[in-house]
């Protein structure tokens, strides 16, 4: 089950930070040369960073734009065997119609054996039970996204509350047989995340926007904890890959990791 | 320009037909055999049902689960090569925030050559600009889709209208700068399509829906054309691509592919 694995990796690793592989060949660091650059830029972000995280999250869209579909597949095939503890959550924001939906889970969960995957709830809940199905895997479903543009449909009033609200009752109420589902909830929003929190019980929250889109790491801890003071993912993706451009690259990486884990473990207490 | 090409496809090919290329290993007719038989059987459906189209549109999610991006790279490229007049959509239906929709905007229009791609607009418009500065490239927003399930969130009523209508109205009003924008509007909800014409003027529509799905063709062209007898892109998938599965398959589904476009311009007239 995704959701005991990541409990454990919550408590034993005592981190509630996920960090993103969002690898930008034009940000990757020239020292890191050759063929299958993003996956030697993975290798040493993951091992740097692993100490000081809950869970791993890789942008598929880094890899699809440039062809590099097998070095996804190194990337979490390498953080299975060499950080078995840490889930990996396969960033994709699918959606897609039941046989077409059918396909884009079998892409996350059979060919590159992700633990989650992140969908994209816009075309209902019949789109989103090929992904359900998978009994043991996580889907996290884009609730309120952290981008400014997010409330040009999901902050939308309509008579049973905003549509991200609705979203969130969904979840819980209605797409959450296999106790699997997971919702995404943006920083830059910490009130929703209260709403969404009071919604959906001890639900796991991704919570991306608070690195260099500047969300309140302590508003997102008090209004986002669950009730054993955790259930939240906080994602940071960029400020920390790319804490450092020379050699020492990972080094910083890790020491960034290792800062904002503090951080919010300080502010947890 | 994106609409000057499918404009041209429309009158000179005298068809609203769209085929998609869905190609299901379990479903492709086994005398295609090789290492590359998405692709062969892909090109035997082109060449078959090309005089009966005016677009093809290849699903992402078909290559991507069985890793088969070179394919669908071929697939493309095939069509650009042997028959240029027809523009190819990807059908991906990405979205993110704007870093990483800058990606797949990469991925549709630089990696693989798509004319156009579908795009889901829950995020925002802000995660949609990445794709619709291509300003020679067609973007196809989700709006209503044909499933049943669609209804979860784009039937949602607002003060303002419907969650679906009001995509429309963004589409029309705030997203189409550079005379790119389409919208996806399904066969099964042909109310929904009355209403979108009337919001968007001469906007091209994407009508999934009227095969396995059982859409009314008839209250499709009375509710969707435009004011010069086209703007619709009426596709079907698995009824042409899978009307035979016997050796004479490539055939029967052009016989198909026929069969419809002259059954949609027979309810045009």
């Amino acid at each position: 089950m995704f959701k005991d694995k990541l409990d454990i990796a919550w408590r034993k690793r005592n981190s509630l930070l996920c960090v993103g592989l969002d690898p930008d060949p034009d940000k990757i660091p020239s020292s890191v040369a050759g063929s299958d650059r993003l996956y030697l830029f993975n290798q040493h972000i993951i091992d740097a960073t692993a100490p000081w995280v809950c869970a791993f999250k890789p942008q598929i869209a880094y890899y699809s734009a440039v062809g590099a579909e097998h070095q996804l597949g190194q990337t979490i095939d390498y953080i299975h065997k060499h950080h078995p503890g840490v889930p990996v959550i396969l960033d994709a924001k699918r959606g897609d119609i039941g046989a077409t939906a059918t396909m884009y889970a079998r892409e996350a969960f059979e060919r590159y054996h992700a633990d989650a995957v992140t969908v994209n709830p816009y075309m209902g809940g019949d789109t989103l039970e090929p992904f359900l199905s998978y009994a043991d895997k996580g889907v996290f479903i884009l609730c309120r996204t952290s981008n400014p543009g997010s409330g040009d449909i999901q902050a939308l009033e309509t008579p049973a509350g905003s549509i991200a609200s609705l979203v969130a009752r969904m979840a819980a109420e209605r797409w959450n047989e296999n106790d699997n589902v997971a919702l995404v909830v943006g920083a830059t929003y910490p009130e929703q995340i209260a709403e969404v929190r009071k919604l959906v019980g001890d639900m796991p929250l991704l919570i991306p926007g608070v690195g260099a889109q500047g969300g309140d790491l302590k508003q997102v801890l008090d209004n986002g904890l669950d009730q054993a003071g955790y259930g939240l993912l906080i994602n940071a993706s960029r400020s920390i890959i790319y804490a450092g451009s020379e050699k020492d690259f990972a080094q910083r990486a890790g020491a960034e990791a290792r800062r904002l884990c503090e951080e919010i473990n300080s502010l947890r207490r």
